[in-house]
């Protein structure tokens, strides 16, 4: 059974499409690698790309991605919205198909080594993969950004997993880890009181004392009259999207208002939304492998 | 993007594993071809095959096979429960991914000349590749059975769509056609009144006055200690899941019981429980593509 693995690099450049194309380049016209989309960010000078593959063949992409954005992104000259430490950013890869955590985050430890040796750059292990509590949250390595990072490295607590403790002159420092397929889902209400859809999102989110894998911001959605819960379920095997809705819709009863719909942006891993019919259709031994195309990818 | 299509062929040979195995064979070891699931059974004497792949290699491998079947299976001599017409009984073709109903309808009919001119077989078109309305059923065409075919193909109605209007003399008569993926969906009640099932079955399906797509009777299912709804759903796009499973729910009101659970037997497409999940979540704008898996087929 093949194995499946994802890999969602950010790149700290989204204004030179030439630059954007080379990196990209590395993941096209390559037999067990699939790129499934780009997207750069003008304001935040940033590129995104979500590529899946066979695990030996997507880290042999990466590594050779990550090469090409070094030899092509020069951070002391980079501005842009989004905080940055590294040319290239952050490296996470997820685990999709007949491929545990533990295998994932092996591999991306065989990437932060190859990275840190081949082009001396020092590299964080975050999320899954971090050797300590303090560095699973990447804002917390990110802090003090790339202009910070040569001093933030010469701190004890601060010494980088791989790699030299001086930041790469141009490239910065790079955070690679494991982590769960992470899903952006939105719930529209039937007001445009942005207070409400505040209050909710505090309610259910694992900050405010709601769900464990769920963050949730209140956004006002002008172009739709309507305010949003907006989401990021962070591990969906434990934070159902099924629970999150239906507890968005618990709290709008506190309010006497009704939920007008739903949105996924983006990419959802296939068994969220099977485990979501299960739920409500009380499907009793479901497996993923009676699902006709996940049988295909075998 | 490749297409991919799916076929269920019948074989009447459920006892003799050795000539089970060299039909399947055809399957096996083939590039664009997967063997998904074979399975016989002894009562019916009949084995029934799920292959998936793209169409012009699925059609070789699938002309490959009914060779084989019809090598080494005799009619004349075979008893089973289950009614039967030919060697290769019935070859169904279904639409998976980036094809249409009509281009299986074409493939169908390219299967069924090939197959009539190569093993000199009477083929019928049925069910979306028929060519009048009293050959869309499986069960008109197969009436009265091998032993019956001698003579109905002498009748000027029942002339076959290719090949002689001879029987073949020891592997009968083939249907050849398209059809829409079938779901079955058990809903298990909780109530032992096996009247109650048979009456919500009646009620809900197509001959009752229900669900255009929906087959259902009552079943015990004594081990559990219930009665179930038992469904085929023959069009999933027309009628979805979760309406035959909100109008069971409706009628379980009438007799004061309640749904206990459910159950999919076998394979189901992954647009099925992605439109369920949509449905109950009220998903807005909801595109198959934005399913991690299913973008890895491309």
């Amino acid at each position: 059974m093949k194995k499946i693995i994802e890999c969602v690099p950010n790149f700290s450049e989204g204004r030179d499409l030439s630059k954007i194309d080379k990196i990209v380049e590395s993941f096209r016209g390559k037999s067990s690698v699939t790129l499934l989309d780009y997207q750069s960010d003008d304001n935040h000078n940033r590129m995104v790309a979500t590529v899946i593959g066979e695990p030996n063949a997507l880290k042999d992409s990466i590594i050779s991605a990550i090469g090409v954005a070094l030899d092509n992104i020069d951070l002391r000259v980079h501005k842009g919205q989004h905080p940055r430490m590294g040319a290239v950013d952050v490296v996470p890869f997820i685990p999709i198909k007949n491929i545990s955590m533990d295998e994932a985050i092996e591999l991306s430890k065989e990437v932060a080594e190859s990275i840190s040796k081949e082009y001396n750059l020092p590299v964080f292990l975050y999320e899954k993969s971090a050797t300590r509590p303090e560095r699973q949250n990447l804002s917390d390595i990110r802090q003090g950004q790339f202009e910070g990072m040569g001093e933030k490295l010469r701190l004890p607590d601060w010494n980088p997993d791989y790699g030299p403790s001086e930041v790469h002159p141009t490239g910065g420092v790079t955070a690679v880890g494991a982590r769960m397929p992470l899903i952006a889902f939105n719930v529209n209400l039937d007001t445009n009181n942005p207070e409400i859809a505040d209050n909710i999102a505090k309610k259910i989110r694992h900050s405010g004392g709601g769900l464990r894998y769920c963050k949730a911001i209140g956004v006002d959605v002008k172009d739709k009259g309507c305010v949003q819960v907006s989401m990021n379920l962070t591990d969906f095997t434990k934070t159902s999207i099924y629970t999150a809705f239906e507890l968005i819709r618990i709290e709008t009863r506190r309010f006497g208002i009704n939920i007008l719909g739903s949105e996924i942006v983006g990419l959802v891993p296939l068994e969220a939304l099977t485990d979501t019919a299960a739920y409500y259709l009380g499907i009793e031994g479901f497996s993923l492998d009676q699902v006709l195309e996940y049988r295909i990818m075998e």
